[in-house]
């Protein structure tokens, strides 16, 4: 049973002083927006000057709240917290009850002696963790375990949230309670057979008579099931061996069926006095190495280096590319999300044909929600470790952080048939971090993966030996473009790459003054809301490479037009190609989906909240599970230039293809122009098919845009579209 | 107090019938040695037939012993046993007290209560482990910890030895006893302190009134710390700060002060009645990533991927270039080595101003002798765990032995100040062994080595990302010498690279027999000896080179000083060039240093037992400290042609380089031919100087060799020479 408390907050300069104001708080949620809330600030997130937050990032919070309530007789009472962020101390009755550094561990504590009611609970927030003062970047996190985009990202302002950001509450519990149940299970090798193991602690030696049932339920609501145990230890291992589990699948590759494990503890008398359930999939994960890697290497050809990396992911044996995209913190507060967020992007996620998402460690873990959310929908999850872009020297006091932390994190995930892959971190072995395979932070992570939850895989950091990230342009500063330095990669994944563009025109004229909007320039709100100068001097609006392809640019619609049709071309091109090279490589995931607060401009396929920028439909066609699929060479045309086409059925579906027959043509404003035909055999499930390249010479025109199309003879919805640039000039 | 037992043993094909016969064993060794000496079998490795041995490997070999010893009063009495080769139950009176899979698991039972006088004790050795039955090669070891090499390698007969192989005794020990007693010690980063702690654990609860004394022992024999604490539990932590401790360092770079770390129980009248001693010193080790990878990366050059393994080792801060060699076994039977054998071969390493040898994951874990021997003389040991070019599947069984026997191993290992590097085998990430990153017995190892020695790096395998093994040949299959395939490649770390030599006349005469002399010939002793098919049709004898470049070769000696002088001229060049190619190139380790038995043909600096090849002296030369070095383009020249002589000084000491001269020359019949000369500046402490490229026509000559001299004035010990071939037809 369980007891929501009312909460109120206030800043102080004195952990030992009470604040001076308190305000009324929402829990979970953040300070600052129990703050603004209380003062009437504008919407953070259309606040155009933030700096008025500035300030709470170095107070001490100090959350209260009145014990008003009395658990049943006999009933023991707790206090529950899911996380806080990020550093705190639970004090009752003024004196420390508990102390703790990370926001992942949840706290429990047994208050039911120290608390009369009328009794005052207060959860004493520090500031924000930061190892030195200056520079005030992502670099201040360099020792803790909090996620560094807060400090300030080439997409998040800076704004470090803190609070109360999980469920709070008390709960009554008998004395001799379920304090935790952990499933784990192995798979057979020829998936026929699960060894299910359930860890049962209660809080204390059962009594006698006390008994425990487990049932585990169907996904059809069968209790396949039931076994009925007297304890005779507070710590208690009940296995199972099931036959024929059903299987868990990504949502392009089967269904999700999932089971519910549920244990009792019963009195002597029969009654149940606790229970605890938990969701869960059978699923076997792994990272395979791609089949062409042997093939690459000549006998006797030494000097010999090591094979790449394996990141071909292996589910339930079957080969499958990884389609998806980057998943950053969907709101400046992690602490505001709820179900409904998670379910509105994901399903947008699940629309676009995706069937991964790359929990990004510069942001959050997310909430269970999330995780329940892809379990449902078949959408993996690849879940990073917090540390991104830094050096995260492996001190003791660190250590012993991010030991705990991730166990916590690594105890409370693993029971997801989503997740799919541990990763320390996001860039870690690149020259803006410098870490290394040695450091201990990763080591540490991958022994406690290994402790915890051997059987699924764990990369130390994105990109590893063999994979890639970016890039973050249409064109690249050497004036390639994305059909080109992609068409020349040969990385065993694209993990990360984008094109910029701008949010849509309802979106802009929300966050930028109409003062300002047009024409575009840096020092204005263009330049706060990430247009200018987030990244590069023309990240993420890039103007230059706009009026280089289509001439000065009229209006604010035109240059929205412009920009949105650049990211989705790119980023078709790039999905496309990436697909076109399975299965060397064998994942392409974008930077990326969310945005957490409304940017002017950047690699997001979603305007905050959740408002799909047109690329999200173009990245959608190139994610289908099989299409026809143009190499074609460039964006922009002249007259009589030579388009040379080369045509493939890319099919990441467990079915074989079947034969067709593709139509290849070009339209502009004159009409239809038939470049020439492909009639493919079919070919095997999970494999693509190269066929032939087919030229034209480009035809003048008026118009400064054309259509290549491919039409799938009779299956219209494996048929393709690219849009391209003419130019006349 | 130790007691050694008298020990007999069998060969039997059922583990419950006693052996028909039994022969005297020596103990430790191996019951192939034990059978063939009382058999009068020739020396195993002059013996030209080892088939005689094969059907030993599936024997089950039951060892005997009477206890004829009884304790002192009041003592128990323990059989300890510090190796058993490979599987084995230890039976007293025919009951079976211990089983064990491993070989580097001491044995230690307690048998006071179990053992009469007069009692037989039994350890019964199980048949060499094989995964399957064929094909019968290394293969059949990747199910288990038995080192692979003796399954069969290219400088390795078929011949899997079995036994005690460590020593084995009785020995009395109080009821209360020291049961074990690890140090560890923490540096801080300026080396000003170390934290060291000894765990202490005790038989059982210690008696009111005993008392434990820790002694620490300074190299000049000074107790430097002594603390007399009384123990109240039987696991107790000792902690103590030491100052300014005096640090170990490679010998190259400075002294190998060795401290003892004593602890003594005492009883309650102040008799010590138990003690433990080990020595240890202090020195810090890390893989850095070399210092120009971050020069290499262009900014906002995408996609991107990672940098490259850290492979340079920094000892106490210092960066120090990796000359050295990798390590096999120096004998079939690891049993028979003993202090002299090791002593023997590393005062040769250390000669040859080597500073490292790599300890091949496909031999076995060396006695304790040779890492003392490491740790007074000042070369660094990389240990590798034993898996070596197989697919270790992390099946359960398996990896409940690596965990046991990895474990036994790092703790045993890691007190030594000579051990650099953990590294989890050879090879597993090439296509012979199609291991990957996330292998279970990989992520096993490093869990351990972290848990374990968290300080000492830990490589998963060699090659890492970066680095290379081979080439094994003067020329490679495509003809290009080492001249040039080393100068073009750009690896982090050459840790494996040889070049295949015939053994002495002398060694030849006593292998082969005088009728199958000359010439070579597969199907002979020749190829017995692996000169012939050992790996490649032409290894390790490899004609077609040799009378490519010397033509018809008329006799023996004229066969082996051909072949001698390649390996010495090729590994001399691959060393030079390897340090050339600092700071990006960290190593340069050749394969090999030893062989385990007499091969007419190898790529081992040292023919079985002990006897150098002339490569030796040549590897000495180009592992000098500082020496002057030129980049030769090729080994075979002809009158008229350009030599084009990069010139290097190489400095891999401690101390800066002064200024200098190098006079250049090229030496015939016809007498000394100045080519010119450098004025070098000085140059920092541990780097190279790069100097100009001198060039001169060859003159014609009537002698089929010529030298290359680089004088450096006044200082004759940094003077090289080359020598190099020439042709007149």
């Amino acid at each position: 049973m369980k007891h929501t408390l009312t909460w109120i907050v206030g800043p102080t300069d004195d952990p030992h002083r009470i604040p001076s104001k308190f305000v009324p708080a929402t829990v979970p949620g953040a300070v600052q927006l129990d703050w603004a809330r209380a003062y009437g600030w504008p919407q953070t997130e259309y606040d155009p000057d933030l700096s008025k937050y500035a300030w709470m990032e170095d107070a001490f919070w100090l959350y209260r709240a009145t014990l008003d309530w009395l658990p049943p007789a006999g009933q023991r009472v707790f206090f529950v917290c899911q996380g806080v962020d990020y550093r705190c101390e639970v004090r009752l009755e003024g004196r420390a009850l508990h102390a703790q550094e990370g926001m992942f561990t949840p706290i429990e504590l047994d208050i039911t002696d120290l608390a009369p009611i009328g009794a005052t609970l207060e959860v004493l927030v520090f500031p924000a963790p930061k190892s030195h003062d200056a520079p005030a970047d992502r670099t201040q996190a360099n020792q803790s375990c909090k996620p560094a985009v807060a400090y300030g990202w080439d997409f998040h302002p800076r704004l470090i949230p803190l609070g109360i950001w999980d469920d709070a509450y008390l709960e009554a519990r008998p004395a001799t309670h379920i304090r935790a149940a952990e499933l784990t299970y192995a798979l057979s090798d020829d998936f026929s057979r699960a060894d299910l193991a359930l860890d049962v602690a209660l809080s204390q030696m059962p009594d006698a008579g006390m008994r425990l049932r487990w049932q585990i339920v169907a996904p059809n609501g069968e209790v396949v099931h039931e076994q009925l145990v007297t304890p005779d230890a507070a710590m208690i291992r009940l296995r199972h061996e099931a036959h024929q589990p059903a299987l868990w699948w990504p949502h392009d590759h089967g269904d999700q069926p999932l089971y519910t494990s549920l244990i009792e503890l019963w009195a002597a008398d029969g009654e149940a006095i606790d229970r605890r359930q938990a969701r869960f999939g059978f699923r076997r994960v792994r990272l395979v190495t791609h089949p062409t890697q042997w093939q690459e290497i000549a006998p006797y050809d030494f000097p010999k280096g090591r094979h790449t990396s394996p990141i071909t992911l292996e589910v339930n044996g079957w080969r499958i590319f990884a389609r998806g995209t980057n998943w950053v913190t969907p709101s400046l507060f992690p602490g505001a999300l709820a179900e409904a967020h998670y379910r509105e992007q994901l399903a947008l996620v699940k629309a676009a044909h995706m069937n991964i998402v790359r929990c990004w460690g510069g942001a959050n873990v997310q909430k269970e929600a999330f995780f329940d959310l892809c379990d449902e929908l078949g959408i993996m999850v690849w879940q990073e470790f917090p540390l991104a872009c830094n050096r995260y020297e492996g001190t003791p006091a660190y250590l012993r952080v991010l030991d705990q932390e991730s166990r916590a994190i690594i105890r409370r995930v693993r029971r997801h048939p989503s997740l799919a892959l541990w990763c320390g971190g996001n860039e870690l072995f690149n020259d803006w971090s410098r870490m290394t395979d040695q450091d201990l932070a990763l080591r540490l992570l991958d022994r406690n993966c290994y402790d915890l939850d051997p059987h699924t895989p764990f990369l130390m950091t994105s990109p590893a030996m063999g994979m890639v990230h970016g890039g973050y342009f249409f064109r690249n500063p050497k004036s390639v473009e994305v059909y080109q330095y992609f068409a020349e990669s040969r990385a065993t994944a694209y993990t990360e790459f984008g094109v910029p563009a701008l949010a849509d025109v309802e979106v802009l004229r929300q966050i930028i003054p109409a003062e300002e909007l047009w024409p575009p320039r840096p020092g204005t709100q263009w330049e706060t809301r990430h247009a200018f100068r987030a990244w590069m001097p023309d990240s993420w609006l890039d103007l230059p490479t706009l009026e280089d392809y289509f001439g000065p640019i009229a209006d604010l619609e035109s240059l929205v037009a412009c920009a949105q049709w650049l990211q989705s071309e790119g980023l078709k091109t790039i999905y496309e190609e990436a697909r076109r090279q399975k299965p060397t490589c064998a994942m392409a995931l974008c930077w990326v989906l969310n945005e957490p607060w409304p940017t002017a401009a950047n690699n997001s396929l979603i305007s905050w909240p959740t408002r799909p920028k047109p690329a999200l439909h173009a990245v959608a066609q190139a994610c289908r599970p099989v299409l026809a699929s143009a190499r074609i060479p460039k964006f922009s045309w002249r007259a009589g230039e030579n388009l040379s086409v080369q045509l493939f059925m890319l099919n990441d579906s467990p079915d074989p293809l079947v034969p067709g027959y593709v139509d290849v043509w070009l339209e502009t404003e004159a009409g239809r122009l038939t470049i020439g035909d492909w009639r493919f055999e079919g070919g095997a499930a999970n494999e693509n098919i190269a066929g032939p390249t087919l030229d034209v010479i480009l035809p003048a025109m008026q118009a400064a845009r054309f259509t290549l199309g491919l039409d799938v003879v009779g299956k219209p919805e494996w048929s393709s579209r690219y849009e391209l640039l003419f130019r006349r000039a």
